[in-house]
């Protein structure tokens, strides 16, 4: 379950209907929709299969390459190697841990000319000096100068449908290749995309349009900040911060629009960025995301001399304690009049994640046509680097 | 060296030199200010000596108490394990890696009362059952109860000084006393912030204060993204979240003031924010920080099949393109008029995280003195604290 509550004003369904046309419009063209439903997934058993000897899955891919399957394992706890930066460290901090004996690597860039993407791999390559390809997966765009390569060496070859955005990929082969070898249940993955699907698009929960048009609407909500009570969601932070800033930073025709998001973690975040969305400019919506409590662990009944007045945290679960302060939080920025929302998951499992994530790539498509911009592209990136290569080609 | 080019337009001296004499005079009532003039440390080199066969530095604590160490040890590559959030995969991650007999363990709170803090370090307690408390090491302010239950159970007892607040604290005991035990030369890291000290406070560089000016009154300058080009900069990042979002959202009068962080490491992030920057609401300043190339692994000069069109990397090293890719993005965004401005660290040692810390918090309290607002409380946090007292207490 994945229960959402507004604690703002709701647009009246008049303000909101035409925008769900808009969006129904979308459907058939853009390609995220539909992956809930992709039937099944032979291909990810049979690669399952061949590599289950493998100790470690290594993923190479920056952006929505990476964001997505980071997110997803975070949550479930799985191991996954990321070389998601071209940064010395990075590249570096991996290669101390693998080797190619023990390795399966994934180099996943959606046009298949990914700089940073190619020249990792170009590393790795010259570090290993692998006899075969057997060991390297390669995903891309059909038709992208990676899947030649792929086919040219022999290695393993999987495709991201056209028209599915890097961003919005994690549902397609993208993210589901790597997460099901490092053992997550993809079925059920998609499982709680099909009812986040099946309630928002199907059944009409206008809920997610009412966030939407709160968002594209109201003066005091053009920040939006996401606020996670358990740092298993901190790599979905990063996912939503990618999914939120390049849909939505667009031109329309003169006019800049966009909303700018932000990623914290709860309760550690409230002693960092809380003091400025209560008192700073208001102009920040924020919401609680929690899991149910996990009651793992629990404070012990200790009494401390002189610090008897932390005891009232004694007895009590560590996860219910942050989740009290998710809602205690909450309630003190509610009584600032700012506006909050709050959604509680039952679990962090592959269902839970998957419904999460369709529903966060739903409201951002819903904010994108009442803003009025493409949500599914980036025209903004591509001067920063032209003029890289212009820089590097006179190296 | 730390070197700083403003690419906007600079206030004239006379807007900055009444905002100078202002930050003058808290000199003396605001601790930070004097921390890297403090003498010696012959108790850290003490306890370095104690501990010197602890495997594991330990540290509990939360905001102010571990981002400064945080920030300062994944910029050297020093280990510390930190719990920093009353969560449960936090703890348990935390638990797997360590033992009573391997640890050091740091208790770190200002207030000795943080409500977080004392209750992960209840559950170390029920879990190792120390015989004695000779592994415990306690930093609070003086006469806090943590000082007194420290005394009572016979800990090593550090102090933070009552005029420095957490999230300046890094230069004081806070963030040395783990640092040193984890191997970092703490007389460089103070050295580094006493040439800042020299350079604008007593040489009267007005760097800072210009671009503070900058910020304070530009209304394109409300958002500032610190975008590092090194991942061992990313908990630097999170410190000067912490440090922004909490010193400069206050309260003046009815008005509410302040400025909103973001950090952004590159090139990763020029796949997911950079978009909102180019070409979404013209409200965001862009700080590039990067680090004078390293060049410890170069890409090699491997020309692929159908992937030529990336070869233009070839035989350049991973920094220096990492480095350029800010240079390019530093451009394209210049050349639409967004704020802009770029620190260039000579290297990432102890001199220069001194210097970069202290750098950041002179510019913090520029900005504030420019606000008009206390640098140096956080009233706001405290309603949700006061709720969730009362919410836990009536369990």
């Amino acid at each position: 379950m994945l229960e959402n509550t507004l604690h703002f004003e709701i647009a009246k369904s008049e303000q909101i209907s035409a925008y769900a046309r808009r969006m129904s419009d979308e459907i058939g063209d853009i390609g995220y929709y539909a992956l809930p439903d992709i039937g099944k997934h032979e291909s990810l058993e049979r690669i399952k299969n061949k590599y289950k000897t493998k100790q470690n899955v290594v993923l190479i891919g920056v952006g929505g390459s990476s964001l997505g399957a980071k997110a997803i394992s975070n949550m479930l706890g799985l191991e996954i190697i990321f070389i998601d930066n071209l940064d010395e460290s990075v590249i570096k901090g991996a290669l101390a841990k693998i080797s190619l004996e023990n390795s399966v690597f994934i180099i996943s860039s959606k046009s298949g000319t990914t700089i940073e993407t190619i020249s990792i791999y170009k590393v790795l390559l010259a570090h290993f000096k692998p006899k075969d390809f057997s060991s390297f997966i390669f995903i891309t765009d059909e038709g992208s100068p990676l899947e030649n390569y792929a086919k040219s060496v022999g290695g393993e070859l999987f495709f991201i449908p056209k028209n599915v955005g890097g961003r919005f990929s994690v549902l397609s082969n993208c993210g589901l290749v790597p997460l099901a070898l490092a053992g997550a249940d993809i079925k059920a993955i998609l499982e709680g995309a099909k009812a986040m699907k099946e309630r928002f698009l199907e059944q009409n929960d206008p809920l997610i349009l009412q966030k939407a048009h709160h968002y594209a609407t109201h003066p005091n909500a053009k920040i939006n900040v996401l606020f996670s009570y358990d740092s298993r969601l901190k790599a979905f932070n990063e996912w939503y911060i990618q999914l939120w800033a390049e849909s939505l930073g667009k031109r329309r025709g003169y006019k800049r629009m966009g909303l700018t998001p932000v990623g914290l973690v709860g309760s550690a975040d409230q002693h960092s960025f809380l003091q400025l969305i209560m008192d700073g400019p208001k102009d920040k919506s924020v919401t609680f995301l929690k899991v149910a409590a996990k009651n793992e662990i629990t404070v012990p009944d200790i009494k401390l001399e002189f610090l008897n007045s932390c005891d009232f945290a004694n007895n009590l679960s560590v996860s219910f304690i942050q989740n009290s302060q998710s809602t205690a939080t909450l309630q003190a920025l509610k009584s600032e009049n700012i506006s909050v929302d709050e959604i509680t998951l039952s679990r962090l499992d592959e269902w839970h994640a998957g419904a999460l994530i369709y529903y966060y790539e739903l409201l951002t498509s819903a904010c994108g046509v009442m803003l009025g911009v493409n949500t599914y592209d980036q025209p903004g990136v591509e001067l920063g680097k032209m003029l890289l290569k212009k820089m590097l080609s006179t190296q």
